[in-house]
């Protein structure tokens, strides 16, 4: 059981787990691999004040590596659901399942993108874990759509399972997927059958299957946390960085522009000073 | 002309400056000497993300050289006073007026100290600037209270030009100040007089006196800009850090806890960034 568990590891969520860790709170990471950040891939970072002209790369390690040093526990796996209850948090990172009393949301700019027929067929047919649902298409064909390494494993974990896979994506290259897998670049996607799956159309193209994983980065928050509030497409909050739901804060771009370093930091912070006040008034109470 | 103004030198204006500078926008920091911020006799800062360990006064350092080497300029003078007129504002420090588009308060805590009679004989023998009002009182007595070496400077000065000085301060040591001026440590202080000041009570004794200079770090925000509204004690500001002021922002310790520097970081990009956009709405409106 942690103290905190902060969803994304990204600038925001690094500086939350660093002030948490600082106020000996426990924390748990949750994030994809450090590699699929976004700023991972930035050559240059001009305007993070006292670190001047330093790589995308660089800087997410330092912040990384100083979390890590002051003991924040990471969880390298896609977060799928999260459910309340007793009091905590029960969340579902793939096969894992994480407990925590508070949780930081800072997992990026929220996607709320939906495929066409995706709602329609979640749970019949359409699933978000290769890990969670893989074994009911054994011998079965499936279309994986990913956007990551973490896809592309997960993927070749069908595949060995007895899957009959197709990859879908819109980045370029096979990266580390199987040699086995078909792989399509992709534009646009939709679920279509009639009680459960039958076939996607890809870019307008039929392809037959009983399965489709849809591998996204992060499941959107809103998703995960039904009754989220959100303004203009963002996770709404105060300056506080609390959202209208107890105990949950957020931080960095999930909560709004600028998408920037800087204000990712100050707002990861805030949001773990904020959860610790929250945590030590709840023990008092 | 500068098209914003940054007042404080600490980490939120810092941080402002370097934001505004990458956006191609001229900045003046108007702020006390770095040695005076209180970040710079931190010996440890644990917390701030992506630069482990660090000495206040190295992470200092190291913020004011790159918002430097960006082309901010700095202005290490006390802001006096601010008056908007003709579409802009302009900002005595001291002896230089100073003028700007747009104003980002980054003071720090919000310190709104008054002594006794202080505001009854502001003007009528209570001034806030030595160079500014110094040779009022050549051959007279005064009393200087301060609490940094720009005040022990202005006390020298003072001395130099021809008035008769008593230093007061709530620091101990005599620091810069003149050999020929005395020092008093002291706890409290009241401004005394009739039509002008002619005395003053430092804790409960008395020292005859025709001036008072205060010369405290900065001017508290209020006092600069009437009609600048607050929330308990701090500057009002929202997520955007406007303030209720057109084209005046404000970021760090001066818009509430916690006072942290990743938070005041943050809160100096985010304002710069609106100062920016509110600039170049201005420019096409």
């Amino acid at each position: 059981m942690y103290d905190i568990a902060v969803l994304g590891g990204g600038p925001a969520g690094l500086a939350a787990a660093v002030s948490a860790r600082v106020r000996s709170k426990t924390v748990a990471v949750i994030s994809n691999a450090m590699t699929e950040n976004g700023l991972y891939r930035s050559k240059l970072v001009p305007n993070y004040p006292g670190v001047p002209d330093i790589s995308g790369s660089a800087l997410l390690e330092a912040m990384h590596a100083q979390a890590e040093k002051l003991g924040a526990g990471f969880v390298e796996k896609r977060l799928l659901s999260a459910v309340y209850g007793n009091g905590q948090w029960y969340l579902g990172a793939e096969d894992e399942m994480i407990e925590a009393r508070a949780l930081i949301l800072a997992g990026g700019v929220v996607r709320s993108e939906r495929f066409a027929g995706e709602e329609k067929f979640l749970g019949r047919g359409v699933s978000y874990c290769a890990t969670c649902d893989g074994m009911f298409f054994r011998e079965k064909h499936v279309v994986v759509y990913g956007e990551t390494a973490a896809a592309e494993r997960e993927a070749n974990y069908l595949r060995e399972i007895g899957c009959i896979v197709v990859y879908l994506s819109r980045r370029d290259g096979k990266g580390a997927l199987a040699d086995t897998i078909p792989f399509l670049r992709m534009r646009t996607l939709e679920v279509c059958g009639e009680e459960t799956v039958q076939r996607v159309l890809v870019d307008g193209e039929t392809i037959q299957c009983d399965g489709v994983f849809l591998l996204r980065p992060s499941v959107a928050p809103v998703d995960l946390l039904p009754g989220l509030a959100l303004e203009e497409g963002h996770i709404a909050v105060n300056r506080a960085m609390e959202t209208n739901l107890p105990g949950v804060y957020a931080a960095g771009d999930c909560t709004g522009k600028p998408y920037q370093i800087a204000k990712a930091v100050g707002e990861g912070q805030v949001a773990a000073l904020s959860a610790v006040a929250w945590l030590d008034q709840r023990k008092d109470g």
